[in-house]
């Protein structure tokens, strides 16, 4: 019997001869995603060998169905399929996104380390009573101490100066001062209390994400989400723009509506974490520049006209009170810089988080939302795009299309032979509609079955009662009627093909544009961040294989999650990291894809699949080229 | 004929035996005040003669009762009584108080010279449009504009920020920018006005005083005056501390009260400069401790409580829309300092206004009010008290008292020989009522023809129709029936001499403590400054002789009017005016008057007319030993 180490676990078991590693894994507690039922559909189980590959069964047809050559010469394997044939030392990696355990951690996005210095402190003072002998003001007095304890000028914030007198009797002259960048007190409470609580917040087109930490600690304390209350104004920037620019009333509109759904997700993030929003001394916002600059009440007009300028790129520190956020009074918001009017706070939280900016490696990072951020460089230069990928993958614009929400089906294989559907739902219940990683799976897999050729179109000559040609549009069956519970059947069509297609290109089209703008060829990528929520979700093989992004080995491919939210939360943490933020909005440098030339031209060879210049996509190519 | 020349006028007459200096005055044009009917009875006409004494008459009888023999030899006399002898030259002053035309400018007080250099400025600012090429946002494009233009480094208000993005277009990228103290943009406009106004605002317990500034010449646009509102919920400070100590939304009552009546004041100056509110781009405010403390919405409660400390002693800037002041909202209102809880940012402004903080000579500055603030010092040391004087002098608490408007009787002199009085009423309408200044001018005047004592009782053995003791209370007649305006008679009543005891030794007392403290003579004292718009009106003579102020010569006597106000606009049209107001909150001494031991005992020595220790007042003891 092999000995079979999973890491990063660090278990070790022996395998059986035709035992799968996925069985073996489960015997010893090792949970490894799979949900096609280890039939090598769904692609989910998949491992790296780092050791031992000699003493391996040969990569099974469906595995090759599913991984390039290159794959599999950089040791992916699905655990469902791999079998040990003889014994000798084997060590597997079962890599993040297919640890059953990591699933939610990946919700949170990237950890990454910071040190632990934010913007507010809580500081205790103990201050004499005035007499007849010091009459002192109030105000003077703890100012004054403040300075003497801290060792820093500070000011005081107006709303907080008006509370000092009665404070400072409630307290019996005990008192705490939370105290922002050294700089003001922003609050006073009587007494003694250490807890101190800071918010950080990404708001995004379709998505509001809320993470309440505890600024001790640096731990999140509470997480929560919800969709972004502006969608009932417009579902993306641009048709949000739009309605500000029909009457400047509605820029206080959008604004109101927005803060007021960041005010309920407080309340239930305080809810959860059992404390008062008086205990929020901070906050982050990071979004893009137009949800940036609603959310602030700044006119979001110009960012639809060329050249598209922000209005508003530094970063910015308003008064809680100021935006109507339910936090402590005296607190700050402070919102992420941008670096262009459509690469915004999200992209500068995003590079922080990842850390592309300090690497040596050359990374590309893309941010899949109904706007798509991509950022491609290293340490030494970094470039950025915005791609209008629209709401596809958010289920939108798709005839069954459904957010990821229980009910809708979150990954799809197809039978090779006889063109038969898989699919697992969110919460395993009958499916009521398809979500965005869904929709990649299904255009990938009908493309590396046949039923949907290189420009996306259905393969007539395919046989099978669920494609149905006759349609205006045609369709293929994903669930029939007495599968699902929305008492019709589940379909994709041409349309919703079309849709991803569009959705796809742009995305592509971005990356490539960066590429070349960079002088930077497919092999001297050397790491591919997908972040956003989507891009937690979304199959990178499936994604690769309809050429969402450039044609790079699977083991190059990071799922980072919402790094828009760990790098807000950064920010939120650490000042240093607020000061790298501003240095990175700074330097990074914006391509503007309208203005190249040949935008149209190349957006329209990235409609095929995975595109017309096949070439361009080796591995892929490659694959299908067996599977057809 | 003697050669007459009037100073400061510069103007020269012949005048004959027998005419007075007062025909000779205004034969010529030079306009001196007297309101008896040039009858040597109410005392306004006076001048100093500075050269040629031996060529005039001997002082009259009038003259006599009027000044002590130390006035008299420093060239004090009655311009309607003196007359030349013989024939010389002859050089006489015509003082402040006693010039028409200068009493209009008197309510406005000293106008003590700055250099212009206010904080607020407006730079043009032409910017490049953002191409392609240089997509550099709005909000930064300016910023770094002023920057460069100003070579500061600058933030911008948050409110302005929003309005960056349609103020650049509707400018074509030519724009305003409203920078505050080289620190904040605080404004923004298109197009190119160089206007730039200020607002001076003295708070004070009574009265509210605005004056609107044009900043590019540091000139006096508009000035205004009204009620403060506030009387309706209390007349004194106390009474309004108590009332906010009731309830906590009654400070919010009051400060919205007062903000509103400011509001009203600005649309008054606006409305006579011709401008909008919008050009309004700073403001100082000067203000007792307890106007100041309500007005920020900072409670008041504490002030009132031994040791009496201010919850707020250090300037403050405060947006003008957190306060809803209806200025252009990104302005700041610099709210003075105060000394301590009792001597507020009024007497910081009377002292920047009167210079005592830089001059040699030692000085007493006291300015009458409600409460009255008394200092007394030199640029060496300065120490400041507070004396809880009351509302008599504003005609509160007097049987017939009002306020300084028309019908009101402000001059009184009363005829030794018969007890005929004779008033002057303001517009030299029918009295309706007596206002402060005639109300110690009555005093005076019976304490010198024999009609009250030295305690303040009237005097039984004195016969006239005008005296009723048989009254309860007793009463003096003032003006009969059918003189009013009222229907009915105009008195004084034994009640209204008691409350101007108490008033007047309140101050003196103030005054004798500090100069204990200072350990200061009387003939040590160089200056009286009396300030504040009853210290305008009210006759020196008469204030000295009722004991109200230290017994020095008149012409050690100066009047400034509204200090405060003067004060305010100084700290308005410069930065520096501003330091040296906080350097003067931080080094004027404060001696809190309840905590010396004695206080009650010298209080009520003081309520004697002038003074239970008569040899405290030499020169008024020796000027009544003659009349009584």
């Amino acid at each position: 019997m092999a000995t079979l180490t999973f890491q990063p676990y660090g278990k070790r078991t022996k395998v059986k001869v035709n035992q799968t590693f996925l069985e073996a894994a489960r015997a010893i507690g090792v949970y490894i995603r799979s949900i096609c039922g280890a039939k090598g559909l769904c692609g989910k189980c998949r491992i790296i060998v780092h050791k031992g590959k000699e003493y391996l069964s040969q990569p099974s047809e469906a595995e090759r169905r599913i991984f390039s050559e290159e794959d599999l010469e950089n040791g992916f394997r699905l655990a469902c399929q791999v079998t040990a044939i003889r014994e000798g030392e084997i060590v597997v990696e079962v890599p993040r996104e297919s640890q059953v355990d990591r699933q939610r951690l990946l919700l949170r996005g990237l950890e990454n380390n910071v040190m632990l210095a934010p913007a507010v402190r809580k500081i205790t003072i103990s201050l004499e009573e005035p007499s007849l002998l010091d009459t002192t003001s109030d105000v003077d007095r703890i100012v004054e101490a403040v300075e003497r304890k801290t060792g820093f000028r500070v000011r005081i914030d107006y709303e907080t100066l008006k509370r000092v007198p009665h404070v400072l009797r409630k307290g019996k002259w005990e008192v705490i001062a939370v105290i922002w960048r050294n700089q003001e007190i922003i609050s006073v409470q009587p007494g003694e209390n250490n807890e101190i609580y800071g918010l950080a917040v990404d708001v995004g087109t379709t998505k509001l994400a809320g993470f309440l930490l505890d600024l001790n600690d640096g731990k999140v304390v509470a997480a929560a989400s919800m969709m972004n209350p502006q969608i009932a104004y417009g579902e993306d920037i641009i048709s949000r723009i739009r309605y500000v620019m029909d009457n400047d009333a509605n820029l206080s509109r959008l604004q109101q509506v927005v803060v007021e759904g960041v005010n309920r997700l407080i309340s239930e993030l305080c809810e959860k974490a059992g404390i008062s929003p008086n205990e929020i001394f901070d906050a982050i916002l990071a979004g893009n520049t137009a949800m940036h600059h609603i959310f602030l009440g700044i006119p979001p007009n110009y960012l639809s006209q060329i050249p598209y300028p922000a209005a508003l790129q530094s970063p910015i520190d308003v008064k809680a009170r100021d935006l109507a956020l339910n936090i402590e009074r005296g607190a700050y918001l402070h919102a992420l810089p941008a670096i262009a009017g459509f690469v915004g706070g999200d992209a500068v939280a995003d590079i922080l988080a990842t850390g592309v900016h300090e690497a040596d490696e050359l990374s590309m990072l893309v941010d899949v939302g109904t706007n798509t951020e991509i950022v491609l460089g290293n340490k030494d230069r970094l470039i950025a795009c915005s791609c209008a990928s629209g709401p596809a993958f958010e289920g939108a614009h798709i005839k069954h299309g459904m957010r990821a929400a229980t009910g809708a089906i979150e990954r799809i294989w197809i039978d090779p032979q006889n063109y038969e559907v898989g699919y697992k739902t969110i919460g395993d219940v009958k499916p009521r509609g398809i979500c965005g990683s869904a929709i990649v799976d299904v255009v990938a897999e009908m493309l590396k079955v046949g039923l949907v050729d290189h420009s996306g179109r259905f393969n007539k000559e395919a046989e099978t009662p669920r494609l149905r040609l006759e349609k205006k549009p045609a369709e293929f069956v994903i669930a029939w009627n007495d599968e699902t519970s929305i008492d019709s059947e589940i379909v994709v069509t041409q349309e919703d093909i079309r849709e991803v297609q569009l959705a796809k290109a742009a995305i592509y089209t971005g990356a490539y544009m960066l590429m070349r703008q960079m002088k930077v060829q497919l092999d001297d990528i050397q790491r591919i961040f997908l972040a956003g929520a989507f891009g937690t979700y979304v199959d990178p093989n499936s994604a690769r294989t309809i050429g969402m992004y450039p044609d790079v080995p699977l083991n190059k491919v990071r799922f980072v999650g919402n790094t828009a939210g760990s790098g807000a939360r950064m920010a939120l943490l650490s000042v240093a990291a607020r000061k790298k933020a501003e240095d990175i909005a700074k330097h990074v440098e914006y391509l503007e894809l309208g203005a190249e030339p040949d935008f149209q031209n190349e957006f329209v060879k990235a409609t095929y699949l995975p595109h017309q210049q096949i070439a361009r996509f080796p591995s892929v190519s490659k694959m299908l080229g067996r599977s057809l």
